[in-house]
């Protein structure tokens, strides 16, 4: 006889676009070359003071504990940095370092969400969102875009019709993945209104805030009245490519924030001590590192953009921030007489090695929704391999096109 | 208007403990010698060698994301070396590594634990258990454990008295914090037994499992019966000086890893992908490092656990393992017509300058529980100021006991 394992893991979600990189790997090995457009992952490495900086520190026997929610001196400068840069006016208190931005989002819901609780959450969007809300015990209402011109919108309309007093928290994902959409300021200003009027709780997922390429980001939580009811997600992971480092932090109200070290102390005991050193010196050395990830970053997106608006059939805008392009493949889509999106994922990967996430990887398409979109991330491959992947897909498509005509 | 937190956050518990340094650290400030006997932390550096490996892979570009589950080849290693250690045949699909021992705990609860089920879990214990039991709205039932010549015995007929079907899942914590408790081999079957019997689940927090200074540690999980319902908490933070790494791993039947891995997903991402380098060095690499710290923390042990027994009025039995001392302090305690644990503790620090946990950080006593106890950790305090401290304390003591007849 064995138990059994507990009811609530019925509720767990995942990233299924962990099937995207076996998908990938199995395909590599059996010789086939990859163009790694699937990962969210950057390939280019942490700065080298940075790195310094955290070694240092290594070797000075910061290898013992540290303060569940962070070192002092790291949460107050995290607290002066990402306070200027979204106009807050915010100290130590408000800050809570952890292992990553992705442990934010279980203490948001776990912190605020009571089961039962109604949680608007984005969709496409990233997909924890909807796990844990659900996981934890909440009800997760999906709210879609609209596309524009001007690439999407938040359908607005949709969330008002299924508003209701049930409704207690709502996950906002500015700088998106996989869309890189952006609100500009009316459409968060209307969403800050919505959260007041309503009386909810906001967690901004800011993991992208740095990462644009022109314009200016801006943080719902500087809105007036927003500031107490914003849980803000940062993260190193981005800017500095540190992704596998595992430093963010939770941004917010000081009273929560003492509740969140609480569950830091329950969770993880504390973040790994002398890595914050290498956060400390992130936010306050040299900006050269992060700047030349940024340029390297924009010359692909460009060179993607470009690529891909000149396959016909294939039409993407070109959002300022994020490291995604999220083109409209709809009519291709319908060329290739495709059953679903795993068969188009899995045929393009297959014919070209071009391998990519779907719309299906950041949440059950909506009802009533008819076009069909992809994902491109270009923070793992270098510009070289971007042009040569696309030309191989629009070589492939091309020939498709005039064999098999619509 | 501001919304509410959660209501599940009035089940959450944390560590008290906390409030011992923040004690220490004002004392300290006002001018006055510490001796931190109230630290579980490690003032010894992690060996050279795990550091230098560590250091390597950052420097190799070892700064993205690597798989929730861990680093395939130190899953691999880990499966290998800590089977090896306690006679199990396991593989990688055995084995998720995890940001350090802690998130094991959260991890087996919501994997395995229903609301409303019974979790027997040690008290005196690590505090943690009761917390996240309690807050993933479970009912913890504490099993208490009766001094004798050799050390604390397990209460078994306490376990015994309040066991029935409702109970899902047990908390053992062999080589144990607080009190240096070690099973013989016959209360541990006696536990494999009842798991079996009652078919439950057991958490083996293996923490201290290479904290020896003499004899063999056994794991439950090599009991018959036992692997297919065991999770180990494993940790590499005491064997190797590691606490503010945050490395660890749970190891158990491979279903049940599958879960974890998705737990991590979930929570953390994954685990720093450096820092992973450091644990295949010190696994697979030079021992000295490891058997330095032993040979330290026995000599410790031996000082304290001499100069402890030399004070009248307090008994100490010296486990084998562990880097904790439980003395018994009832007499002096009386003694000193003392109000409570608290008042003890702070009037000790306030005369000598001695910091220490209480057992009333390790839960709230049991009913009928007449003896009185603290927890002195000497991992943190070196070989002279442990004399220097003891000292202090038994000439207060002595003082007092002259002043203030019994």
């Amino acid at each position: 006889m064995k138990p059994e394992f507990a009811q609530r893991l019925e509720s767990l979600g995942t990233e299924t676009a962990f099937a995207v990189s076996k998908d990938a790997a199995e395909f590599s090995a059996l010789g086939n070359t990859i163009y790694p457009f699937h990962l969210g992952d950057i390939d280019i490495p942490t700065p080298s003071n940075i790195m310094d900086a955290a070694l240092k520190a290594m070797k000075d026997g910061k290898t013992g504990y540290n303060p569940a929610a962070g070192l002092p001196e790291l949460r107050t400068i995290l607290a002066e940095v990402a306070g200027r840069e979204r106009g807050l006016n915010i100290t130590d208190e408000n800050v809570v370092i952890q292992p990553g931005g992705k442990p934010v989002i279980p203490k948001f819901i776990q912190a605020l969400m009571n089961p039962g609780d109604g949680v608007l959450y984005p969709n496409p969007g990233y997909p924890i969102y909807e796990s844990q809300i659900e996981f934890h015990g909440g009800h997760a209402i999906p709210y879609g875009f609209i596309p524009s011109e001007n690439g999407f919108k938040i359908d607005r309309e949709g969330i008002e019709d299924v508003m209701d007093d049930n409704i207690r928290l709502l996950i906002y994902n500015n700088y998106q993945n996989p869309m890189g959409v952006e609100s500009d300021m009316e459409e968060m200003e209307w969403i800050a209104s919505l959260s007041q009027k309503h009386d909810i709780w906001v967690l901004s997922d800011e993991a992208y805030f740095k990462i644009r390429y022109s314009g200016k980001s801006h943080s719902i939580a500087s809105i007036p009245g927003m500031q107490e009811r914003t849980v803000i997600l940062y993260t190193f992971s981005k800017t500095y490519a540190m992704t596998g480092w595992r430093l963010g932090a939770a941004i917010g109200p000081a009273k929560l924030m003492k509740v969140f070290a609480k569950l830091a102390v329950n969770d993880e005991s504390c973040t790994n001590h002398f890595i914050q050193y290498g956060g400390i010196e992130a936010l306050t050395g040299s900006q050269e590192g992060a700047k030349a990830i940024l340029e390297e970053l924009k010359l692909r997106r460009d060179v993607l953009a470009h690529q891909l608006n000149g396959i016909p059939g294939i039409s993407v805008y070109v959002p300022d921030s994020t490291f995604y392009l999220f083109p409209d493949v709809t009519d291709i889509y319908k060329q290739l007489k495709t059953q679903s999106y795993e068969d188009f994922r899995l045929r393009l990967l297959r014919e070209t090695g071009v391998s990519f996430c779907t719309r299906e990887h950041f949440g059950t398409p909506l009802h009533g929704e008819d076009r069909k979109y992809i994902r491109f991330a270009y923070s793992g491959i270098p510009v070289d391999k971007i042009e040569e992947g696309i030309q191989k897909l629009k070589k492939f498509l091309v020939s498709a096109s005039t064999a098999v005509p619509a």
